[in-house]
């Protein structure tokens, strides 16, 4: 059910795509926007589809896979079909799975269920999306991590402990994969992202941050487009993101 | 078939004993000799054996105990039995698998194994220790790192994701138990362990070091046991340990 | 001798402007490029000037100020005079002395140089950016990093040192100034920058990077100017630029 | 002055002595309790008298040094004297002035003697005592660190930066000198210590702290004398120590 354009640049693939208001949904829209033809991956298949719609009706072009991203098989799938011109050139790992538990409250299950899908699944992701990348000697990963991903506070162990592991992920492929062309960065989202999910959860603390307080899905995207276009000369591994009131 | 000693101070565990020659035979020493009960665990039977025997043959009381320290059941009754009146005071998690392979040929079993020991195991050892020595308000949890925990590199990104995940898991648990008493450290071994897992995978590098360019298990032992008896107020949560050639 | 175009939008300073093929005089260029009008600051009127006429040349608006970082008084006195009309929207900071010594042929007084030029110098420019910038609720200062700020390593004592403590600078700035509105960031440049600098004191190494293989400075004046335009609910303190076969 | 023991093991230099509950105090009475020839160095020839009169009267051996750790010729007449015999295997690099001030505060007299004690001290006297040590092929060197050597933040910034760059210098050193034979370490002090300056000028922050809420200096002593003992198969570079209370 792809949607073409006529002569699009290349593809791009966002695993971790789901309310339309969320980064992954933003990324898509932005990627589609330049041009790509987009295919988005998530776990619900109405979140996908009004994604998909939006890029449609702005013009773009855009393909639907709901998919694990810790299914090996269903991933390598996915860019079987997505690259199966070999234009994949961008691919953004977006899934941010977070649940607060004491230590003493986090069952194994959470532990392995947030590794599963934030070490995990980039990992897989990564790895396929390195596969076919390296051997044109061209193509951008980019990672969502978070706070979490340098420092492990409770009541985020959990959380913890898989975003450093992803950006372990990162930072191996980058200092395996950047000298054959392929750009690998990780980018530390600081702060509370702006979106339904924030304004459900913590509708307090988001009346708290005022005015640009959050950070803003559409201002995210700009950054993971702006890393992926910078030429091999001057490559980012690693930056971070946070609303200007933000302690750090 | 726990060989009690007169008047012992309290006990300890240690996860990850393997050949006698490595760091977790040398823990288990270490403690036994300043007069600990230890309950020592790991894989295989016979080489729990030969350690056993050595530590009572110096004159300490030790326990044997064959156990997957990923899992949960399994961990729970090893401390339900090692713990049985409340007095492990000191628990060391060295489980370290190690696997080099590039990024492609890194299967996801791989990538799952080498976490499996290295991060769940950790939280599932550390959670149950946490969870007995928190009420008592004492008890010291230490795990073994390593340069990959710092630092993603090929051939080691499984090894680098699964220990920066353990990495985050003995600060999340620093920062959650510390106030309350325990005493979580993460030791960052950088360099190669002398004995016979490097003798016989790396013989020539073990050449090319020289005098001293190994970390001998006894002189980290010595380590550990430093950590175990720091009082309260001049805790270390990190430190890193290399030979003095060990460039970093 | 300021010359003036029709309606800029504001006005940038650039500290540590040297060779027209080196970074300060590519972000004075740049910034001049996108309508800003330009103060360059540096030790030698010569190149000054060539910078300066490149500028006019290409219809941009710029002023010429010899003057040492590490001044108050002059560092007062420039900001006195590029700022007398509140315009100061952006300053970069780009002075990067370096000198490769080992430790014990490092002097006082080179140490004490690079801290006075790298450090030191960046302090007092920070602050008095600051001043302005923070009253207004506005206003980007940019620091030039370098690999030795995250790590000294020999020959670079000093400035390792030196780097560690600008570093410091950024992070002091960034803490106190963002939630004022000021972005303060830090680029750390790991790799060597293209220019006749590296070709003069380099040329073998040039040679063997091949393409691509050194840091174009228009590629990170585009960086800094990137920089400058995040709004402020999505900015970056610290990135790291590296050409792509740079190992790290 | 000196006054001699019969047979002392070697000597050690402890730079920044001052108040006799302070931690440059604890340092030379461990060191001297251990059986070393101390030489003691700080600014105030009363408060090193009243240190220096407790070591005699505790029957160890000391020597008195009223010197500036900033003033090259000073440090170096220093050790010419405290290693005449070539016996300095111990030097402890302790001062560490502190002054709390915003950044707009902070006078630029201010940032450069913060500078001058912690960063440009530190370098004069770890140059000097690697000088030495080199050669032998032994020796180690220590340097206190804090909190913000790691992390610049108001109202820390001048103070952040130095501490920084001080780390810096122990790296730099490090990876100098220990595959010669001389152990650098770096001991990052996060909290407050016990003694009269904590008393008098934190009161109410003491009391709240509770028991075991700062760190005691003996016992920060008791993990300077481990590291110097450490054999150089496992050298530590840096650890950190805090009160089990204190955030992180």
């Amino acid at each position: 059910m792809r949607n073409e354009k006529a002569s699009p640049k290349g593809d791009a693939v966002v695993i971790g795509v789901g309310a339309e208001t969320g980064l992954g949904a933003a990324l898509a829209r932005r990627f589609a926007r330049e041009g790509l033809r987009v295919t988005i991956a998530g776990r619900t298949p109405e979140r996908l589809r009004v994604v998909a719609e939006q890029i449609t009706a702005a013009g773009g072009a855009v393909s639907v896979k709901v998919a694990d991203a810790a299914n090996e098989a269903g991933v390598a799938a996915l860019f079987d079909e997505a690259d199966s011109d070999g234009a994949v050139e961008l691919v953004a790992y977006n899934v941010g799975s977070n649940v607060a538990a004491s230590a003493l409250e986090t069952t194994p299950e959470l532990f392995e269920r947030l590794w599963r899908q934030n070490t995990f699944g980039g990992f897989i992701v990564g790895r396929e999306a390195a596969r076919r990348m390296a051997p044109r000697g061209k193509g951008t990963i980019l990672f969502t991590g978070a706070t979490a991903s340098m420092r492990a506070r409770p009541p985020f162990l959990a959380f913890g402990a898989a975003k450093a592991g992803l950006r372990a992920v990162a930072q191996g492929l980058a200092r395996e994969f950047s000298p054959q062309g392929v750009h690998v960065a990780h980018v530390v989202i600081d702060g509370v992202i702006e979106g339904d999910y924030a304004a459900t959860n913590f509708a307090e603390y988001v009346r708290s941050k005022g005015a640009d307080g959050l950070l803003a899905v559409d201002d995210i995207a700009d950054v993971y487009w702006t890393l992926h276009r910078q030429p091999r000369s001057v490559w980012t591994h690693e930056l971070d993101l946070r609303p200007f009131k933000e302690p750090f």
